[in-house]
């Protein structure tokens, strides 16, 4: 780990940064040497430099490559290849080009040995021949690899310092995830997908942990091993592999328009999960008995493990709703929607700090992103003009787009240019295995006892789908890159690599037949619940029977969602955006002037017309964003086209937060043309 | 220069870069070296994250700020401080309290001399205890300043690498500069704008050189000057300030929409002379004499470097064009518009490969990316789907405010925190002395010699106003912080800034006031010409006068413009565009098969219905992007509300190229509502 920590600045983001105001003096001073030299220093930089945007070009060529080609499959419906398995063919085919293409030129890196006392220095100071030159420090060097320094000058520019994919590229990519969550169904299924997240990766990871821990005893029996393996590295792969990506079922199940709750289930549980993965990984680095016994059972040591994993996850979680919370305060209380470019500008730069701020303040900054895209979805969004809303999804979705493909070309690459895989047939068989098994260990028991708090179960057919679902991505990638320094790691990266390979493509493929197989529904309208076909349907419409239905909602949804939704309803939204209920009438009459000062004009407007601008949503897919208006209920079973039924005269009856919630959790979040509510159903239709 | 170019990699735009498939391999190894010593490293370099964190979060802060005073600007209407100037103020302050603020703490970068011969190595191992570090080059140190090297913390961190400015965030400027440049005026004063920009930024830096050679010689004799400056050095810096950035006043300009003409004039100028001057400043610097008298007048040399200047200048433009091309070939032939996210990723990633392929081959990747973006907007643009037009617009836009803003308010720190200013005040007075007599001497006579050829005249009050906006801006600030090795350069950086400074704050609170004094019409609707208020306006209308109007329209226009749009229209816009006449009508019978197969289907039908589809303009502010659809000709005196006059016989009559070129610059760009062709007077109102 250690001095490479150093190297993360020049990466710190799109920006950055900057190692000193040095710099600008070190360029070697005008016309005191000799020309000669000088020239050829300088011709032999200019290649350098043109080197390194010749590589950038080569990945900008495959992600143009990549894209046209997605075209084409969009075009001709093709669904066997998601567009990162696409990635990933041609970064692997790139990587053999520059492999076995082109010549193992060893640059011109002549390494130097002078010995020096005590601890490294950062900064030398050569003396060349009268001339002094500062040189800075990159890292220490295994005494066996010094010869191995100089490689394949065209290899070494397609490597990218693995801190990139930390700080540049999985940010925007989990932003955009917390940003388009689908709030609805998201919410509906907090309680599980929390389940799933929090206690199905601790429970993954610490079940792969121990198999792989036994393939290594294994191994070593059979003497396949040839360095150290320790059980804190098997734990650390098995935090690394239990980050699941489902990218490419997502994408199949929106085209396809698979069922909405198993579509929240997954998305929810693998956008939380790759939170939970990364800090769990860091615990387990942080994880350092004392004394002799350096990796043996310390409870100690474990117990600052829990610690440290606690305390990163709350730290970063309030850093991403603080700052999610303070862009809510500053959008709400500035005329920012006036100048769209000012306040997408606003948003991109708070939603970035909170990436910065996590850093700083030693959280970590990619979980604190994906906080920070929740509250702004939640938040931010209701408060921003109609074309900074679509700015910003466009904006982020552009970049989630470029980032995940070029992630994923990568990983081809990286399969040909990486230079130290080790890859162990047993250590890999045994990683599949042990994934299967880990990623079944967690399914089917928490279904299980979800199930019996559930009303609305979670079938068998929907278990047997997460239970394929389980890819594995950009997040496990970027964890298992993140330190190849010693054999142990090494030899997780490179299976990392396959299984990252094996599980796009494979489950990629079969997920269209895995679904029909299944009979999992497609083709369902996204605010339609379970069809009517095979269970008790019923129209309910009119205000008698809206009670009953209401009752029913309430019933469904857990309840510490119903705890937190009151609170959010009648406190957070007032206070935060220009939606829900005036502040003046839910907070206690002594707290009269601040609540006349928190609340926006706008609210009273909203109260007496249209009250339901709290629940607008994000779609993930979609290029509506739609503010429904009002509390209709449309119950159709038909699969028709249907009509929205408008009931004028409930809206003003009705205002406590309960129907509020209703009103959220069956709202359109798809159509325009049915601005209803549908109803949610107590019903099982494919158990 | 020299090894400083090796840096630029770690920056190469956005993602980057990367040196090293051994950076992965370099951390120190596991469990071999002691625990102890490790923590301590780890320890340190976590510190060095966090700090890069924290400086980073404190420009993303700066801009927060800036953003919402520039609102509260906006909403009070205040004019006389541009959110450029405000971005310096509060640089400004930041760079105070970071100067005076924090304690000098001397970083744990203690110097350390070792001797090597012959030229130093890019990559040095060291053993330390045992142990091998490995350490990169980072530059030359000048023998005096070793000890300089001890310095605050905190004020090198938030020192950026000159070349951030050249890869990172010129490119967004001026790509969205050239996207968004308004077509019809700017082609209308093409030759005028060709003229100012070339002759003209060549006279002033030529000018600009000689006097500050005055300068210096008066220095030397006065005995201020402590270090050498050569004639090249005078003329280096008379290319880097003759860049003008009238950012400010194109701003009130479009907020008071002044006259466009006035506007297409500046901002013209202003997007050309960046690119001339970049080149220049290049050739100037290649300007390397051969022999002992490496400062003097070397006729070869000369040449060299005027071939070096025609050798990038045309070689970037061709870079800009062809990729500008061929993503205008490839949103043609491809459905690729159903898929707004593709289209959009497929432009950005095309137009960010201008940049690295202008690099790769030894151009300048900032001139290419302008080049590109105008190639884009005239062909591409017409190409894409409704929602990547404005996905791309507003995509750049963002990009373009931020990257802009980063750099006023970086030089607002940079007066503080940069290390090595030399303030000569006998330099600065020249050097403010010489940009007046330089602006004045390019602006004027050249004026004067356009007006011999032009029929639409530069009015005397234009003449003042566009002395008036020479302001300097980001890249006379990125070319001259691209190299502060010697003395000299310190001192053109230092006075640069100053220059900055003064023409942002001045020439920006003045610009009202100005247009007021000169009585430059404000509030001018951008489709109409000079108003008929003071000279000989008639209406035209009707079949007849038409003929009339495109006579005179003919005779208005360039030659050159005039030859140039006739193949542009004929032949360049039906290849590349849905839009324009269909070949099989331009090409001669010769060419059937291919002109069949280059002509896309919509062609035809436009053929039909509407033949001006390839007139819709980019908006530098607005937010409509109007394809207007006839030859309406609505001339309107009336300063009142005005409707259009639909000449719906004059549509099918009319084929030629001639047509279509008055069509092209009389369209409306500006609002739908006033659908109609404006008449272009040969009158000055004004003189």
């Amino acid at each position: 780990m250690a001095e490479s920590l150093r190297r993360r600045l020049p990466l710190l983001l799109l920006l950055l940064l900057a190692a000193g105001g040095l710099r600008a003096a070190e360029r070697s001073g005008g016309g005191s040497s000799s020309a000669m030299e000088e020239l050829a220093t300088e011709k032999e930089a200019e290649e350098s430099h043109r080197q390194d945007s010749v590589s950038l070009l080569t990945f900008i060529l495959l992600l143009t490559l990549t894209i046209l080609t997605i075209w084409l499959f969009k075009h001709r419906r093709v669904r066997f290849l998601h567009e990162t398995g696409l990635a990933m063919i041609y970064g692997l085919i790139v990587g053999v080009i520059l492999r076995y293409g082109t010549p193992s030129t060893s640059g011109h890196d002549k390494p130097f040995s002078c010995s020096q006392e005590d601890r490294p220095f950062t900064t030398l100071l050569v003396n060349v021949s009268g001339k002094f030159f500062e040189y800075t420090l990159k890292g220490e060097i295994s005494p066996g690899k010094i010869h191995n320094v100089e490689q394949n000058d065209m290899l070494r520019k397609v490597t990218f310092d693995p801190e990139v994919f930390f700080n540049i590229l999985l940010p925007p990519i989990i932003f955009h995830a917390g940003y388009s969550l689908k709030k609805r169904h998201f919410f509906r299924n907090l309680g599980s997908i929390l389940a799933y997240a929090f206690l199905g990766t601790a429970v993954s990871c610490f079940i792969i942990g121990n198999l792989m821990y036994g393939v290594v005893k294994l191994m070593k029996l059979v003497g396949q091993l040839s360095d150290k393996f320790y059980y804190t590295d098997c734990l650390l792969f098995g935090a690394i592999i239990s980050a699941t990506d489902p990218v490419t079922v997502l994408a199949i199940f929106n085209e396809l328009h698979a069922d909405v709750d198993l579509y929240a289930l997954l998305f929810g549980e693998s956008v939380l999960n790759d939170a939970v993965a990364i800090v769990l990984s860091s615990s387990i680095v942080a994880y350092q008995p004392t004394g002799e016994n350096t990796h043996a059972f310390d409870a100690a040591a474990f117990f600052k493990s829990v610690g440290v994993f606690l305390g990163i996850f709350s730290g970063s979680f309030m850093m991403g709703a603080v700052t999610g919370v303070v862009t809510a305060l500053v959008t709400k209380f500035t005329k920012l929607h006036c100048f769209p470019l000012l306040e997408t500008a606003l948003f991109f730069l708070m939603s970035w700090s909170t990436f910065l701020l996590a850093e700083a303040c030693g959280f970590t900054g990619v979980v604190a992103v994906l906080f920070c895209g929740i509250t702004q979805a939640h938040y931010t969004y209701n408060n921003l003009s109609v074309e900074s809303r679509s700015r910003t999804k466009q904006l982020f979705e552009v970049l989630h787009f470029l980032a995940e493909n070029f992630i994923f070309s990568y990983m081809g690459l990286a399969l040909f240019t990486f230079q130290k895989h080790i890859f162990s047939p047993v250590f890999i068989i045994g990683a599949f295995v042990a994934i299967f098994l880990g990623r079944a260990a967690h399914i089917y028991p928490l279904s299980f006892l979800l199930n019996l708090g559930r009303r609305h179960k979670i079938s068998w057919s929907f278990q047997h789908m997460m239970m394929f679902s389980g890819l594995r991505g950009a997040m496990a990638f970027a964890l298992a890159i993140r330190d190849t320094a010693t054999y142990s790691h090494q030899m997780m990266f490179s299976t990392t690599l396959l299984i990252v390979f094996f599980t796009v493509w494979i489950v990629g493929g079969g997920t269209t037949p895995m679904l029909s197989w299944l009979n999992i529904r497609v083709g369902v309208d996204p605010d339609q619940d379970p069809p009517p076909t095979n269970d008790s349907f019923q129209v309910l419409q009119g205000d008698g029977q809206d009670s009953a239905r209401r009752n029913r909602t309430k019933q469904e949804s857990a309840w510490l969602f119903r705890l937190w939704y009151s609170f959010d309803h009648n406190y957070l939204k007032p206070i935060l955006t220009h939606s829900g209920p005036p502040l003046t009438t839910t907070l206690p009459s002594w707290c009269g002037l601040i609540a006349h000062c928190l609340t926006s004009p706008q609210v009273y407007d909203n109260q007496e017309q249209l009250r339901e601008e709290d629940s607008d949503f994000i779609l993930n897919d979609g290029d509506l964003t739609v503010t429904y208006g009002d509390t209709t209920i449309t119950a159709n079973g038909s699969s028709g086209p249907h009509t929205a039924t408008t009931n004028l005269d409930s809206r003003r009856t009705k205002s406590s937060s309960e129907e509020a919630l209703e009103r959220d959790l069956g709202a359109a979040d798809h159509e325009v043309t049915s601005r209803g509510t549908r109803l949610v159903f107590p019903l099982e239709y494919n158990a």
